[in-house]
């Protein structure tokens, strides 16, 4: 559908919105005439949010993880156990990972997962940098929060290998069952290696 | 779910995102991870966009359809049938009408329709307005195509007894059984209507 705008400063909004991903011309018209409504303070408010944060973010010199500062928040702050490193492949899984509140560590942001299929290789990634970090010692224990696909465990696996010299433990999340599930609807290969990997029952209310 | 965010350009970039109706928080990530990953250019652009619109738009004097100058493009087009005046509720029932082709005269946007549940009267509407344009002389006919709800149905009847002193042609769009439908599956009000007011057989070709 070719519609007619009578206002290019119209036609050339809803273009913009409507290159993002998942809204198509009809949502983008309706996010617009939405704006408009607004007030001038608002828009404003709104656009530069995004000019702001395209142009001043920096990724954290340690963890390579989102941030307005050259060292992140989550690495700068000494309440944090330094001597733990979760890698996970992008920002998002941090996000994810400090919601549960469960885990107190630092990160590592690979940026990716080893892909030859989209030509993602380990230099593509932030694997060196995560060595460098292992080598200076203060690190006792990494783990590896990486998707249980091919890449994923491609990626792990990679890790692993470039940093068993370094005598650091290495431990992976627990995969299993989700909490609620029902054992009759989980797939085989998730049940089947939550059995083999079992745990004491009293651990499991740690 | 309050996320935690490592970065407060990204906090407030989400935020402003997810203000807008239909997006939620993890949309709002999701888009302004994608903005992140575009050209600064690209993210001035898309940010510019909108902070121009609500800025430069102007509402044209005579339609009161969006515009970018004081008179729009379709009220100066003089290709344009000049005495044919289409009554709508909003800019987008104009795009909407655009898009058939099948309209070549002009707008008039009422900015809404008579509501006393919204506190919506007709001093805030373009009624007055468009009793002006027609006192002019050069309007010889007035499409009403308002929604048929029942402040659809109270507006038309307000325009027609404040026009019906001008002596213009007032008409509405037809309503009847929508092209494709089945007649099993019609309302009763609709096919009622479609009945009742019948066109000559030879008229639907035109």
């Amino acid at each position: 559908m070719n519609q007619q705008f009578s206002s290019l400063l119209l036609e050339n909004a809803v273009n913009e919105f409507s290159r993002l991903p998942g809204i198509g011309r009809k949502t983008a018209l309706r996010l617009v005439l939405h704006l408009l409504k607004q007030s001038e303070t608002d828009v404003e408010g709104f656009g530069n949010a995004m000019i702001n944060l395209r142009k001043e973010i920096v990724y954290c010199k340690v963890c390579h993880n989102i941030s307005d500062t050259e060292v992140c928040q989550i690495c700068s702050n000494h309440g944090r156990d330094h001597q733990t490193v979760c890698v996970v492949e992008n920002i998002k899984d941090v996000m994810s990972i400090e919601n549960t509140q469960q885990y107190r560590g630092l990160y590592h942001v690979l940026g990716g997962i080893i892909s030859p299929m989209d030509g993602v290789g380990p230099n593509d990634l932030e694997i060196e940098s995560l060595v460098s970090r292992v080598q200076t010692g203060e690190i006792k224990e990494v783990i590896l929060a990486l998707s249980t696909t091919m890449e994923g465990d491609t990626t792990n696996f990679y890790i692993f290998r470039k940093l068993s010299p370094s005598n650091v433990k290495i431990t992976t999340i627990a995969r299993g069952i989700a909490i609620g599930d029902e054992l009759e609807y989980a797939d085989e290969v998730t049940l089947g290696r939550s059995i083999l990997n079992r745990i004491e029952f009293t651990n499991s209310f740690k």
